[in-house]
């Protein structure tokens, strides 16, 4: 086993995220899942987009809001995801390429478009995406090179890719690449409504000791567990990965590793403008912190130092420098 | 003469503003003029855009940045500007028509695609900026409708229409067509490099008594004046239009009109981060005054407001409550 070439590896949705601050009314009007992700088709894309007030444009997706945190905290790091041979696939491109990640994964060309997240911002910060797949949902298997997910210390993917069918059966492979190269196995549950349509196969994964890493928020512990207490969930999953995170929102973020609990405050924040990205963020500086063979307890601090940042301004990809203000934190 | 159905129809550049914070640095490695605009090709365009740090993108076009303010303040409105039949045409699209503003003008099918402005800002705020013209360059002539421009009480353009061929033959005509209806025509020089490729026509316009409501900052007022010093520039044009509104950054703005002068001081501001479309939001808080009958002062305090909402956060849109920020400032 040769010196990995990369610290991470992700797999993940390529999508540029539509963000436009809204009332609280209209999610109800719209009849939105507040908080959650959704998936839409082209027509409810549309419906949507026209009831959305003046937006901006911003790369996204879950997988690379990570892998643009572990990159600005100085880690090496690559990217797999299908973008369409359009605008908003060169945006996706230009930005993941602008913070130094490898993303050599050819764009697909002819419809459909490159996916897009509707994301509604209600005043206190909350989110609530509605993901038009497009040419994501089309990553084949074969842009998987194996010899690159066996490159990089840790393969790091997101529950949203078993969504749609190819995807799906490209993570299988990429699981088995990385396992096969002795690399480590990180998944994010990525949302409730996600468990709903495939904890089995999420389920089965564990069981499988397929991850090594999971990271969860709260409703999605309740979700894959089946308990609605917190407590209970985390005893019931902890035993069955050697790594597990669990972001509360503003009540902070726990890990269990080996029998070990360790709890993290939430770093205090200005102002909430806009929330989307603060799980990605968390799994960043963890995983920043694991690589680097920090213990649990600087492992939390870093995912909540990541996670405040990026909560404090619109967006999901960092714009503080995220390394001087881990830096401070540790100070 | 009927009544007018629109307060105000703006003909401007329909662009997409690319924009991305970056250290002073780059924009002497680039090669860049600070603070200007310059027009840039394709190939410069990509160049530029590969330099540039991870961006987001955010409507922009500075006849119709003024014109979402003046939406934004209560104003009815039209838009004529072409964009391409593309995803950044979308955008462009959807972000005027969610603030209300109407615009029916047919994107153009084929390249190239819908204009695009790069935009480098500095720690300081200031901007520097990029146009790839695109689309924006085809506006023909018969996009013009002369109805619509006799149907709005005033007339707005932008100095920067006068780089590409076509718009510029189409604002002679559309000039022609508000003047022939009793309109007024309200003019920003837009830039001070555009006066220098363009000086001999603005000169000519208002000359002949084409421009009613005159926009420049000091940089442009010298330039067209040709005079260092701002009030011997200023006493030099102000005779010539019937109202001149001068901008001069931190130092506020000057107005004159019928030989009255009135001075105001600029907004304070907690913190400046992109002063893309101050000039722009000026123009907007101006106009809207203007168009209301409000005095000089009022109109200029009305200028003063709106430029500080939008150089308090990234984009020249607004994004807070434009009117209940005036009222405050009135209260």
């Amino acid at each position: 086993m040769s010196a990995p070439r990369y610290d991470v590896l992700a797999i993940g949705n390529a999508i540029v995220d539509v963000m436009s601050p809204c009332e609280d009314e209209l999610i109800e009007e719209l009849g939105l899942s507040r908080g959650g992700m959704m998936l839409v088709d082209m027509e409810r894309a549309h419906e949507l987009y026209d009831a959305m007030g003046p937006a901006r444009e911003i790369s996204g997706g879950s997988a690379a809001n990570t892998l643009a945190g572990l990159s600005a905290l100085g880690l090496q790091c690559a990217f797999i995801g299908q973008v369409a041979d359009d605008q908003l696939g060169e945006v996706f491109a230009h930005d993941i390429h602008a913070v130094g990640i490898d993303f050599d994964t050819l764009p697909r060309t002819g419809a459909p478009s490159t996916a897009r997240c509707l994301i509604f911002v209600t005043p206190d910060g909350q989110r609530t995406m509605n993901t038009f797949l497009g040419a994501s949902q089309f990553l084949p298997a074969d842009a998987l090179d194996e010899e690159l997910i066996a490159s990089a210390s840790v393969l790091f993917l997101e529950g949203y890719l078993w969504d749609p069918e190819e995807p799906r059966a490209a993570m299988k492979k990429a699981i088995a690449a990385a396992k096969a190269a002795g690399r480590k196995v990180a998944f994010t549950l990525s949302d409730a409504f996600v468990i709903e349509r495939h904890g089995d196969d999420f389920r089965a994964l564990i069981a499988a000791g397929d991850i090594d890493i999971l990271f969860a928020n709260k409703m999605e512990l309740a979700a894959l567990t089946g308990e609605e207490d917190f407590d209970t969930g985390l005893a019931q999953l902890a035993p069955k990965v050697p790594v597990l995170v669990v972001t509360r929102s503003e009540h902070g973020a726990v890990a269990v590793s080996g029998g070990e609990r360790v709890d993290v405050a939430a770093e205090p924040v200005g102002e909430v403008v806009d929330t989307t990205g603060a799980g990605d963020l968390f799994a960043a500086g963890f995983l920043a912190g694991h690589v680097r063979g920090a213990n649990l307890k600087d492992c939390l601090a870093m995912g909540a130092v990541a996670a405040a940042e990026i909560i404090s301004h619109y967006g999901a990809r960092p714009e503080e420098d995220l390394k001087a203000l881990v830096q401070k934190r540790f100070d």
